[in-house]
């Protein structure tokens, strides 16, 4: 629910001037493609699209008030000069690298290794780097390696990232959900899960977390639940999937121990992802598996073996603009999203402090019934309404008041979050954040109101 | 077997030095993991990598004397002056198209429906094309959508291209073989083993063809067998699979129409790639499927959904270059690969002149029981030995004649092609054609001696 469709041109079908000739049923295809987590985004979308002009809390996409169409041959050129320079290839190999079909496992694994150094104290063998598609397609990767059969069983905590969801639905590999409290994934809860899920002679593979500002809640685990998960993870013989796309926007302070940092037991797959801190079209993300595996590879080598049936190298262009990317900004992502991270900042403050001088205990509706959290960090911030907050009281809410968000039933898989939304901040001003909130407290007025008649 | 791995400053892991901790065993993992179709490219890789100096016949990466790096800058240029110019797009949204999430669908749909027009004679909706992360992706959301549950099964020509088979087995999805011969994939046959699947209670659901140049064997079909397979499709209710990377690259003449061309029952899903024309690293592929389905959709939009949770868009700057490929080449991609298609056409002539020289009626080893099929395209000939060609003789070649070649049984998944080897002259001269075949001449004259003793 982080991301937005552009149309360019769309001509809408007219299926009743379709001639003659097959027509396919749903029911004849794949279940996902009818699962309310994969069609959701859909529903969400078409609701936003319809609204052009609201206030649009929805919106997960990064800030893009930085961004430089010129960049982009600029990055390719820091990039050729690197290959060139730095790894001393020839001119034919420099070619080779931009065009030709390359390594599986990517060619910027190397930069990737030494901004984990930089930026997250993290030491990782740059063969245990592999490139991807997006964190969309590590994801699919990690979860389809691990399905072998119908015992196969993954955990997370809900409400859950649904790109995450979806990954496990085109794998046809079921996800438990865990508790998550006010310091995010509840450890104790995944413990009594596991054990719950081995007493019905499942086999649990593996829990997807993110430790920091979690989408959608915005919620951070503690370092004592970090390590206690560690443990957990050791005890029950699972791996984590950490997924860690927002640890770059926190408040500032001192900052979590990622859970890969503190892997003394190999039991981490860790996800990395350019989308939020260079741009999201690129589609590069990356995973860091060193797991040793039986026969002398690495996790990450047999991760490489699916992905040359999936998508092969991820694009060469794309990873050469990201190479650039970090080497203009000397490895560091932190240094090189300094101003996107204060935006965030300021926007989370906007948020809370409207929130507060409306729904807070000196504001006008202090009696409504309205809550909310304060994340330390990331896009996200989850408010509790006094009435159920479903796509039909989004519809009303835009069409009526002018203001957009995203329903928290969809990161549930439909089993809970009625009565939350999710408020994304990450492309809007404070100006705009004001008036937001104060067509929220408007919606909230009016059915606060009708709900007392 | 079209590729090769590009190593930038790899270090070998030397598992004994790896500290305690989870080690993972690959019957832990998904059963493709161990699968001989996901390792055979490893292991041919393997292969070649020990004797860089070898003649090779194995890489079928596209040529690459006509790449420019500077071409890539040029490129985003060109397709961002279409934004801004011909869609008439403000700075912002042409920004947010290089830079965001963007439309799964792709955003240089509308180019690729002029380029089928112009270079194929094919009317397509543009909304029923969707861009890809290369064919890869393309065939894993098809044999994704099309596997519901384990009775589902598809079809193809043996020998097949490694990526559909690897494809398939990445969904769980079986495929049975189909008879090929000098025309290509056998009709009949096929017809025989859909009745044979049913009657064991499968569900035939498609069939995947390459009608032009197949890789490996290079044989295409006429265009009477292309229209009785259109018939079967519509008698079997089937789909096809119609897989055109190569139809570009034909010896001049009479051009056979493809299958979409004809398929007046929306029976074809066509998947085309600019990694042959444009360049392979792009990672750039798109099908057309405009089967309407029940609830007002296209079969494009349906696999969208599935895309969307795979890789999401296919990532912009790829979609950027290739748009300003098109474009530069007013959206002809014959025209764009004219210079290309003289390379192959002419590299095709020397091998087979070359097989003649030495093999043929007046050739030195006119006996030894060595022929060779004469394709009117593509960049493959199938040659067959004497002897099997196994990967103990590839090595044996290798090291003792400087010869490198593909095994044929990597294509029939192990079920045949044992004395066949394919030669690939995508990226050879002439003078090292003669020189590799005279190296070739030289394996088939010292295994047929030591067979006679």
């Amino acid at each position: 629910m982080t991301r937005t469709s552009e149309d360019l041109g769309r001509t809408p079908v007219d299926l009743a001037e379709a001639p003659a000739g097959l027509r396919l049923d749903p029911g004849e295809l794949h279940s996902s493609v009818s699962d309310p987590v994969l069609t959701s985004m859909t529903t969400l979308n078409d609701i936003a699209g319809r609204y052009p002009d609201a206030v649009s809390f929805a919106a997960g996409r990064p800030y893009e008030g930085f961004y430089e169409v010129a960049a982009l041959g600029r990055y390719l050129n820091t990039f050729e000069r690197h290959l060139a320079e730095d790894l001393a290839l020839g001119p034919e190999a420099v070619r080779r690298t931009f065009f030709q079909y390359g390594r599986t496992k990517g060619f910027i694994h190397h930069l990737i290794a030494r901004h984990l150094e930089i930026d997250e104290g993290l030491a990782v063998d740059p063969e245990s780097v592999l490139v991807t598609t997006g964190c969309q397609e590590a994801m699919v990767l990690v979860l389809r390696a691990l399905r072998t059969d119908e015992r196969d069983v993954v955990f997370a905590a809900y409400p859950s990232y649904v790109g995450f969801l979806g990954a496990s639905r085109l794998v046809d590999l079921p996800v438990r959900s865990v508790r998550e409290g006010p310091d995010g994934l509840d450890v104790a809860d995944l413990a009594r899960k596991i054990r719950a899920a081995r007493a019905e002679g499942l086999r649990p593979r593996a829990c997807y977390v993110v430790p920091d500002f979690a989408n959608p809640s915005g919620v951070s685990m503690p370092e004592a639940d970090r390590r206690r998960l560690l443990e957990l993870a050791e005890q029950e013989d699972i791996l984590l999937l950490e997924d860690n796309p927002y640890s770059m926007f926190h408040a500032g302070g001192e900052r979590l121990p990622t859970l890969k940092s503190r892997d003394t037991g190999r039991r981490v797959v860790y996800i990395g992802s350019f989308a939020k801190t260079a741009f999201a079209g690129a589609r590069v993300a990356y995973l860091v598996a060193d797991q040793p595996v039986t026969g002398g590879t690495l996790f990450a080598d047999e991760l490489a073996k699916l992905k040359s049936m999936l998508t092969l190298n991820t694009s060469t262009v794309a990873q050469a603009v990201i190479g650039g990317f970090l080497l203009e900004n000397g490895l560091s992502v932190e240094r090189a999203t300094g101003r996107e991270a204060q935006v965030y900042r300021r926007n989370l403050r906007a948020v809370t402090a409207a929130l507060e001088e409306h729904f807070g205990s000196r504001g006008p509706l202090r009696g409504a019934g309205v809550s909310w959290n304060t994340p330390q960090g990331g896009m996200f911030v989850v408010v509790t309404l006094p009435f159920p907050a479903d796509d039909a009281m989004l519809e009303y809410s835009a069409g009526r008041f002018g203001v957009l968000w995203t329903p928290m039933h969809h990161f549930f898989a439909g089993t809970g979050g009625r009565h939350q939304i999710r408020l994304s901040c990450s492309v809007l001003t404070p100006e705009r954040i004001a008036l937001g909130i104060e067509r929220l407290a408007a919606l909230v007025a009016d059915r606060t109101r009708s709900d007392r008649i």
